[in-house]
């Protein structure tokens, strides 16, 4: 593996769950995989899951880590070619993403959409950038259209909430439900989900309100339903998430019904574990009594954010 | 040692003392203790001697470590129990703290008080939500009533200074003094240092300025005076300190008198060593002329953190 | 090597070169130079290519790196003498230089200039203050005066850089040439580059406008010479840097003509190659048709950055 951009960057995605899990059983079983290798974390965003498991499962291969807030620690970065650069900006990213191949031997990068542009956030300015100059592996550690370490992460912990299924010999019935929020919220969480089903041997149905649909080049021929209670009838698992309008691009607009997933909606799903990518606002997204019930499997997931970044980082250093 | 929350968790603080002073001479007796083991250091305010030491100690032990500056680097916590969380903060404590566990074989937490609501204060109720919802070890780094590594660095640091006393057999007197300072400052520090003279055989007197008695639960059966100068009077050891009123809750009252610690001051003293927990607002709380003297014990008893921190994170090491 | 706080700090800088050139290729080849040390990285002001190449650089010989970036992670320090510390400043650099130099065996620091008061800024009051009071080696990361791991990286890249002069057996000429800039620098870089030029057996020329001579106490006897094209003629180097006035101390002043260097003007030069310390702001201080030619070789310099503080380092342990 050169980069890890997308969930397509891994050929075969049921083999890697299951090389995954091995990680999970072991995860010293590579503690030399990384030995005198370094890989950078570069934030230009908050994070706390893909922080702290992609430097746990960079030092579980015996990798150096080191850490950089763009903004704070070092200077802004200038993305435009061509540019006279007599603002605020100090540094262009051709400099920058050379600079850094020499001193890491992976670069993984976080950078959120502006929200507000979308012909620049699906043209991934930074990731095009980096991979365009960098001369390293690139890891996305969520862009602005893709979060593929999260659904690398939701494939795995789907394969452990469905033995269940593959017991009966039966396809598990998996949702994937907007839910409410007070900010308007990137699509990468739902884009890489949605990546992630059409590669496995799931029955996935796609429900959101109106005006909610996500970009159709990416969710193509997915079910998607706008009666909430109707897409959830017999589900196994249910995938939680808000995002913001992909139409009406980066806005919350106004929606009817109540979407926060709870308990009661539940009942008509057969029993079914209930994901989140976290963090989640509680009694807005997801209702206490969904989170801190059985049904909840987002704490499992979380902790599966490391075995997918370790699997991920292990292929880079292997063909690297 | 499951949690490091309180002074009160070291069994035997005599054994415990020598045990940190073993590990002052063989730092890396124990380099193989923390093999394969991640400490989080989360970070919901600033810090220097504990963020560094508390460092130095893991690493001395071998451990990996994961530093997150709480509030910058990831997400606002929720800490309120069946909040709608529509506001400001993006993630509860529920799921941050189990997930972090994940990540890490030891928590280590920093969180001052608000200085405004002394119930939630007493309540510590970040400590309560970690201790309660993380599924690893938590250790106390400052929290809003308790700075239990502090309390042993200073045990550490008051064994080395009353080694005269022990050779002409008398019990020490220590003294700690109430100091000005501009800000109003927490209590976590004093009543970490009173909880642990507590358990020490030493003759310990507190003085401060009516309206600045601390919590009497923790204080108890301590020796308040508050004329400074007839409670420095023959002491071995003078703690100087800062903190805001009780009563008044975290407020700063008008004081009589002129409390900095000055060389004048210690003369009644028997040449008494002066402490304090760093970091000091010189010819403020404490004079240049004591803090540049061969009074001063400050840099002694800073560089002791490093033994604290580390006699604890073995401890929990070993039974984890 | 006791402190590395000035170009001058090495005693012979050839075979510094040399022995770093040698590290260049065998990176671990003291892999446990550094066992059971710790380096502090302690940051005043933004960082790229000095925080992660000095980490690089440390990690590579083995020592634990801890970093700090001291005004968010830690305490405002003061550092004028027998002030009273009533203001915002909550810490004196004599208790943090000495606690630090506990918990570290070398402490490396980046404090930039005010570019307001001159004297306190040739005075070097955090570095005089820092090698007052800490008890272990300090190492420059850039002083408002100084950039000494700069400058010596540039004598290890113009090395390499010049190859082809010592075939031919002649001196190269080396042009320092000053740039436009929308805000106004310090004279760090261009100073340690004026220092490492005068150790070196090179033909060396500095260009800028009137009224941007540096200090003539550093220039000494340097050629300057106010006509960039002139200057520029016959070079085999072009380094290029931005800095404000010295005179007018700290500021833009206006100056005539384009100083930005382009393709056309090195058109004058023996194909020169260009040189610049990073960040460059493209089209303002070095045109894109410079930086994206066969003539840059401002990522080969910064890669050397690494070598510059692995040196260092080691000669810093190797004495210590």
């Amino acid at each position: 593996m050169k980069n890890y951009l997308s969930i397509t960057d891994i050929p075969d995605l049921d083999i890697a769950i299951q090389e995954a899990l091995e990680m999970k059983e072991a995860p010293y079983a590579f503690a030399k995989a990384g030995t005198q290798k370094t890989i950078g974390l570069l934030f230009f965003n908050s994070s706390l899951r893909t922080r702290l498991s992609t430097e746990k499962a960079a030092k579980n291969l015996g990798m150096e880590v080191m850490t950089l807030n763009v903004n704070s620690d070092s200077w802004q970065l200038e993305f435009e070619d061509g540019t006279v650069m007599d603002a605020s900006k100090a540094e262009h990213i051709k400099e920058a993403a050379q600079v850094l191949s020499q001193y890491c031997n992976i670069l993984a990068v976080r950078a959120f959409p502006t929200l507000e542009n979308k012909a620049q956030d699906e043209a991934e300015v930074v990731f095009t950038a980096f991979t365009q100059y960098a001369t390293v592996p690139i890891v996305n550690l969520e862009s602005s259209t893709a979060h593929p370490l999260q659904g690398f992460t939701d494939a795995i912990t789907l394969f452990e909430l469905t033995e269940q299924c593959r017991k009966e010999g039966r396809k598990p019935k998996v949702v994937l439900t907007w839910a409410p929020h007070p900010r308007a919220l990137p699509h990468a969480v739902p884009n890489s989900f949605v990546k992630t089903m059409q590669r496995l041997d799931v029955d996935f149905t796609i429900t959101n309100p109106e005006g909610y649909d996500l970009n159709p080049e990416i969710a193509k021929d997915a079910s998607i339903i706008h009666n909430q209670e109707e897409a959830l009838k017999d589900a196994d698992v249910v995938y939680v998430k808000n995002w913001s309008s992909y139409v009406s691009y980066g806005t919350v607009i106004p929606q009817e019904g109540n979407w926060m997933v709870t308990a009661k909606k539940l009942e008509v799903t057969k029993q079914a574990k209930v994901m989140h990518c976290l963090p989640v606002r509680r009694n807005v997204v997801i209702a206490d009594n969904v989170l801190d019930s059985e049904a909840s499997a987002v704490i499992q997931q979380a902790g599966n954010r490391t075995w997918a970044a370790q699997w991920v980082l292990h292929k880079i250093l292997k063909n690297g």
